[in-house]
């Protein structure tokens, strides 16, 4: 449901054409819960400049399902910017013109970063299930190599939405001085039971299709089906029920296709069979599925405050914090965005909730939304001692 | 996560030790969408006694995956009562010492009635995919067939939740001069678009499953995979977020059970996987996957008001109505309940919306709840002219 348009890419308010980078890190590299890699790969793409100082930049973490390529096109002939092209940009609520952007790719990712599809360099194979265990935890210590690479010292903001959320979350308590400010949104200090229910399903159906034969399996030839009716199924918990009847509705298609492998009845017959069949094709087509199952189940242990109380990490953070909830978000809803705050300013930090009122769940975070823009931008500019609010 | 259970099969308050009976109807049956039928079996239960009058049978609709055991045990040895069982028995809710009862099982079903998965007696073989289209009003009118046998002019009430609502529904519009009063729970008069989106990538996993073959396959070798992620999936969203946080929240499982084919990081490893993965195994081992697909397609299409105004319809409903919508419901939200009642109340109608405040989401009309008892056994004997509401 990321509704940003492909504007033509070299407008003055657009970050225009990028390139990525590959930071490729020699040193052994020990997951939190076991395991080891000789170095790895970071695939990401900056915009805007570095400053002399050294101080202006803000790193951006992706969801489950995003990568690196956070705004700009690849060609001018490319259709799609970047996943949150609408909110980075010159004179956009991320300020490419005032601010150093870094979007960063997830170790275990399949976009480039070093993950189970990649070649293990010492078997010539791809690792699979070989590969460690990554947790949300593991993602931000492979990030920090990256951010000593690029010779930033200190981030001014880290930005995260739903996985990307946790990230930022987590950058702030396990590097509390090298982050400023935090900005969290659609996201959560802890899975909770229904979400690991939702992921386990998707894991199922991928762990049993045929074609995933415990991970190994040659790109484009693996659990296809399962990988597949695992997204239909996840991107339904990032809409909503509002969304979807507004957007679809009982609408019938007008030409009926056929279903995978079925007689009339189980054609697709509404809109929105369609709608999702074509969002669980399109992402086997860009994504892989053991990185699916690796990211999800990081997900699903994710747990900011280790077991213990939440308090007790938060006391280790520096930085300023805005966390924001989504009110139709049923995924990671609102109080679960307000709880992290509530939980910072019992520790006396410096933190605020923001609920914006939004009807397309969990996505909202990625939508058009003049209400978070000026969020965002207010408070990345705050501690600049002048804040000019857009005016309407 | 229907809790009633065993009480002592012949204890005075229970409906004790019961039997099904086969309803074989000889005449043709001719299905809304087309395609016909030689005839049908309905397979259905009684507890209580039809009295002289023939006026105090009330008939209990069942929901997607349930069937036509609403109450009692077939054995002193059977450790499980029929799924209504905390709702019917002598001096429960739907008193059966005052009530004649009868739970019928759906037309399309794979519980004895007549489904895909039946013997095509013109060629020996299952139906399969040769079954006819199945619509709620199919089953409705299927029903009014076995109505006639019983020999029962007009009914006390009907219930019904989720699809048993939607049946509910239907009776007292499709027969209004054969219903009294209509009862219908955690339901819609529309299937809306969330709610199709899910069903649909439940019946994508079926279908896409190797073991479907098109709906052709023996009893126990069909497509038990895509059967089994599709109930997990479904039977989320009969819970709640509150109830599953509850029940399971983070705990882990002390001993990990292999997952399906896999490597020990995708073993399971909380309590919520477990129980959802015996949910997908054991429906796998009760239900057939074309009977699955033939009742969420009939789910998806049902709209009472038939793609015009609800008050078109209803304006033919002579029937009392009470409709009870459940909190914590998302996948029948309490204002789709609402929504009947007030479009009943326009059209001047006898009619209550009751909405009951549990958080263990859709399947709280399963579950026990004084609310909602002392809400039925009112509605019931209101007409008697002596209502006696329980006392605390």
């Amino acid at each position: 449901m990321n509704d940003a348009e492909a504007a033509p890419a070299l407008d003055e308010g657009e970050v225009g054409l990028v390139d990525h980078h590959d930071f490729v890190c020699q040193e052994p590299f020990t997951f939190e819960e076991g395991g080891q890699l000789p170095g790895f790969t970071l695939r990401y793409e900056t915009y805007g400049k570095l400053n002399a100082a050294r101080d202006n930049a803000i790193f951006i973490f992706h969801a489950l399902s995003g990568d690196h390529h956070c705004a700009g096109v690849y060609s001018l002939q490319d259709p799609k910017p970047g996943w949150w092209n609408n909110m980075i940009g010159p004179g956009k609520p991320i300020d490419t013109s005032k601010y150093f952007v870094v979007g960063s790719n997830c170790l275990g990712g399949c976009q480039g970063s070093t993950g189970p599809s990649s070649l293990n360099p010492e078997t010539g194979k791809r690792y699979g299930l070989s590969f460690p265990q990554v947790s949300i935890r593991d993602m931000v210590r492979a990030q920090r190599r990256l951010l000593d690479h690029l010779g930033i010292e200190k981030l001014h903001c880290v930005i995260g939405g739903s996985m990307g959320g946790m990230q930022a979350l987590q950058w702030a308590i396990e590097y509390p001085e090298r982050v400023n400010s935090v900005i969290a949104m659609a996201t959560t200090s802890r899975q909770r039971a229904q979400s690991i229910a939702f992921n386990e399903v998707g894991r199922s159906a991928i762990v049993q299709d045929p074609g995933w034969h415990e991970g190994d399996y040659e790109p484009g030839k693996g659990p296809n089906v399962g990988l597949a009716v695992a997204r239909m199924m996840a991107h339904i918990t990032y809409l909503s029920d509002e969304g979807l009847e507004r957007k679809f509705g009982r609408e019938r298609k007008r030409v009926r296709e056929a279903a995978p492998a079925t007689g009339g009845f189980f054609d697709v017959e509404f809109e929105v069979e369609s709608y999702l069949r074509y969002q669980g094709k399109s992402f086997v087509n860009r994504f892989d599925a053991n990185t699916y199952l690796y990211f999800t189940k990081a997900l699903d242990r994710f747990d900011l405050g280790q077991g213990g109380p939440l308090e007790d990490v938060l006391q280790k953070m520096q930085a300023r914090a805005l966390v924001v909830g989504f009110t139709s978000d049923w995924l990671f809803p609102p109080e679960q965005n307000r709880d992290i705050v509530h939980a910072m300013l019992r520790c006396g930090k410096n933190a605020s909730y923001a609920e914006v009122n939004m009807d397309l769940g969990h996505d909202s975070f990625l939508i058009k939304a003049p209400e978070l823009y000026e969020l965002v931008s207010g408070f990345l500019s705050a501690d600049e001692g002048h804040h000019h609010p857009h005016r309407h």
